[in-house]
C-alpha cells in the first residue's frame, strides 16, 4: 500500500490509496470527502455498506474508478461484518453488491469491480474460507492497478501534450492527469491548465485546480460556458479530459459539459484527446448503450463552497440535471490508454495490445 | 411613464420604467438590485454620478439598454445638481459623461443615449436653458422607445416559434424575450423554456425564470455545460437570446456562453435565433471591432445565492473572465428586431426598413 513509484507526483489526488481504504483497526471504510476537498481535508469514516452507497450516491466519494474501489472495499467489510452462516454469507453478499451496483449506473467500473469481488468471495466460500481477507486482498489489488494503469496512461498521453501547451479540462480527469501532467513536466514542457469550474458540484475549481496546484503547474480557471470564447481567441490548444465510460465503438461518456467543449474543439480545429485508462468497457457496444444518470435537480439550485451552500435559482421552477453526456468518436482525436494511444474508432484493439512504454 | 400597451406581458423584466427611473423629489435614480432579484425586489437609490457608475460596474443593473438608461438618467440628474455657471456645465457634464462611457465596454446602448443626451444638454445650453428638463425628459423618452422597440422585437419573434417549441435562452434576454414568449402564449402556443443558469451571476436562475415564471410559461433550468447534452437527445429545438451588440456584417456579442450554445447549435442542425431589439450598430462593422470586457475574476471564485455569498474556487489560483463572446454571422440562423426578421449578412437592411407589424 505505498504509492506506485517513488516519482508518483505530488498531487494527494494521484495516488489512490492515500483518499480511500479500508483500516482493519476501525472495521470502517475511510475515504475522502471529495465535495469539501481542498477547502477542508476530511476524512470520512462509513461503518455500514448502507453509509458506503450513500456516501458514493451524495458524491463524498466521486469518479468511476475510487466509487467502485469505496463499493468494493464496502463489500469486503460487509464478509467481515455478516453474522450469518458461511452458507448463507454468499446470499447475503449477492444482495449488498446488488445495493452498491444501484448506487450510480454511468461509469462502468462500478460493474467490473462488484461482480468480480464477489466471485472472489464465492471461491473462498467454496473452499470452506472466509471471504473476508480474499475480498480486501482483490480490492487492494485492483486499487494498485488502478495507480499502475493511471501512471502508464499518463506517461503515455504526456506524448499529445508540447511544450507551451494550454490544455482545457473539465470536471476531474483524476490520477491519470496528474501523471500526464507530471510527466510532461518532468520532460521540460512548460503546460497551462485551463479548467472549467464545472457546475453544480464545481469539481475543476477544486479537486483539479488544487491538483494541478500541488503540482506547481500553472492554472486558470473559467466557467463552463467560456471554453468556445477561449479557442476563438487562441488561448486553449486542445481539450483534455477523462471518460467514465468508453464504448468499444469509440463513443466516451464523461461529466456532462464535455460534449459541449468537444463540439467547440472540432469547430475550431482543435484536439480533443481522452484520458481512457484502462480502455473501453467490453460490454458496451455504442454510446446508445450507455445509461446516462439523471440526479435530483435541487442539485443545480444550489452552489455549494467553502463557508456553505447558498441557493442560486429561484423557486417553483423544474430543473433538468443529467450528470453525464456521451461524446461520440468522430470528436474525438485519440483515446489515450495504459497499452498506448488510439484512435477512437480503433479502441477494440486495447485487447490485442500489449502495454509498451518505452 | 405608463406601461406601453394595456397587455404588457406579467414580468417585471418587461417594462423597464417598472425597474428604473428618476425620481425628482428624491433627486435620485433609484433602480432595481438585479443581483439580488427576485430573492428579493429591492430597490437602490442612486444619488451620485459616482454610485450610478458604480451601480453599473458592479452588476446591480445589468443588460444593455436598463444600464445605458440608467447612465443617462445619471447624467440627467448630474445637470440638476451641478453648482456651476451655465456656461462651465457643459464642460463639466462632458467629463461626467466620459466616466459613464467607461463604465463597461461591449454592449453599443451606453455608447448611444450619452452622446445623444449630451447633444440634448448642449442644445439647452446654447439657448441659455437649463439642461436638466430637456435631458430627462429624452432619456425618459428613450426607454419609452426602449419599451416599443421591445414589444415590435417580441411580436416579430413569435413567429419564430412553434407550439410545443422547446427553446433554450442564455442569460437574460430581457423585455423582447418576454413580449415573443407571451405573444407565443396568447397565440395558443405552448412553449417550454429551457434556461441555463449563467454563470458566475446565475441571470439564467434568477432573472429569466423568475420573468418566464410570471408569465405562467414552463421553464427548466440547466447548468451552461447541459446545452449540447439536451440537444443530442432532442430536449432543445432551437436557441433564442438577446445580443448586447450587432454589427453591420452581422456578428453578434452577447454573454459569455452564447458561442457554445450557437456552436452547438449549429453542430445538431438546429436554428440560433438573436432577439436584436433596435439592430445593428452602424458604428460597428465587424466583429473584430467589438470590445470584450475582461471583469475582476474573483467573480467567477464566488457564488451569490439567496443568502449569501460562498467561495466556490481554491485560493491562489488564476482565473479569466470574459463577460462576452462573439458569435459569427454564419451560425445564426435570423436576426429579430423592431422592424422585422433579418439573415445576419442582410443586417445592413435594417436601417432602410420600416417596421410592418401586421
Amino acid at each position: 500500500m505505498t504509492t506506485p513509484t517513488p516519482d508518483t507526483p505530488p498531487a494527494l489526488l494521484a495516488d489512490r490509496f492515500k483518499t480511500l481504504r479500508y483500516d482493519e483497526d476501525e472495521r470502517a471504510v475511510i475515504v475522502l470527502d471529495r465535495r469539501k476537498y481542498p477547502f477542508t481535508t476530511e476524512f470520512v469514516t462509513l461503518r455500514t455498506v448502507e453509509e458506503v452507497a450513500q456516501a458514493i450516491e451524495n458524491m463524498t466519494v466521486q469518479g468511476g474508478p475510487p466509487l467502485a474501489y469505496v463499493a468494493g472495499l464496502g463489500l469486503a467489510m460487509a464478509a467481515r461484518d455478516l453474522d450469518a452462516a458461511p452458507a448463507r454469507i454468499g446470499v447475503y453478499l449477492e444482495r449488498i453488491a446488488r445495493r452498491l451496483l444501484a448506487t450510480r449506473p454511468t461509469a462502468d467500473d462500478l460493474n467490473h469491480l462488484i461482480p468480480a469481488a464477489l466471485q472472489v468471495a464465492q471461491d473462498a466460500i467454496r473452499e470452506g474460507l472466509d471471504p473476508f481477507r480474499p475480498m480486501l486482498d482483490f480490492v487492494n489489488s485492483e486499487i494498485q492497478r488502478g495507480n499502475e494503469v493511471s501512471r502508464l496512461c499518463g506517461i503515455h498521453a504526456a506524448r499529445l501534450v508540447n511544450d507551451g501547451d494550454q490544455v482545457l479540462t473539465h470536471c476531474i480527469a483524476g490520477a491519470a492527469l496528474c501523471w500526464m501532467l507530471w510527466t510532461a513536466k518532468n520532460q521540460g514542457k512548460k503546460v497551462h491548465v485551463i479548467g472549467c469550474e464545472t457546475r453544480p458540484y464545481f469539481q475543476g475549481a477544486r479537486l483539479t485546480a488544487a491538483s494541478v496546484q500541488e503540482m506547481g503547474i500553472d492554472f486558470t480557471l473559467i466557467t463552463d460556458g467560456m471554453s468556445a470564447h477561449l479557442m476563438s481567441i487562441g488561448r486553449i490548444d486542445k481539450f483534455i479530459c477523462a471518460a467514465d465510460r468508453i464504448t468499444l465503438d469509440g463513443h466516451i461518456t464523461n461529466k456532462v459539459g464535455t460534449l459541449t467543449h468537444a463540439i467547440a474543439a472540432h469547430h475550431f480545429g482543435k484536439p480533443f484527446y481522452v484520458l481512457g485508462y484502462d480502455g473501453p468497457d467490453p460490454h458496451t457496444e455504442t454510446g446508445a448503450d450507455i445509461p446516462i444518470e439523471e440526479r435530483d435537480p435541487s442539485e443545480i439550485f444550489h452552489a455549494r463552497g467553502e463557508t456553505g451552500t447558498v441557493r442560486t435559482a429561484i423557486n417553483g421552477i423544474e430543473g433538468y440535471y443529467p450528470a453525464f453526456d456521451i461524446t461520440p468518436p468522430h470528436l474525438i482525436g485519440a483515446i489515450c490508454t495504459d497499452r498506448g494511444i488510439f484512435a477512437p474508432n480503433a479502441i477494440r484493439d486495447y485487447f490485442t495490445t500489449q502495454s509498451s512504454l518505452s
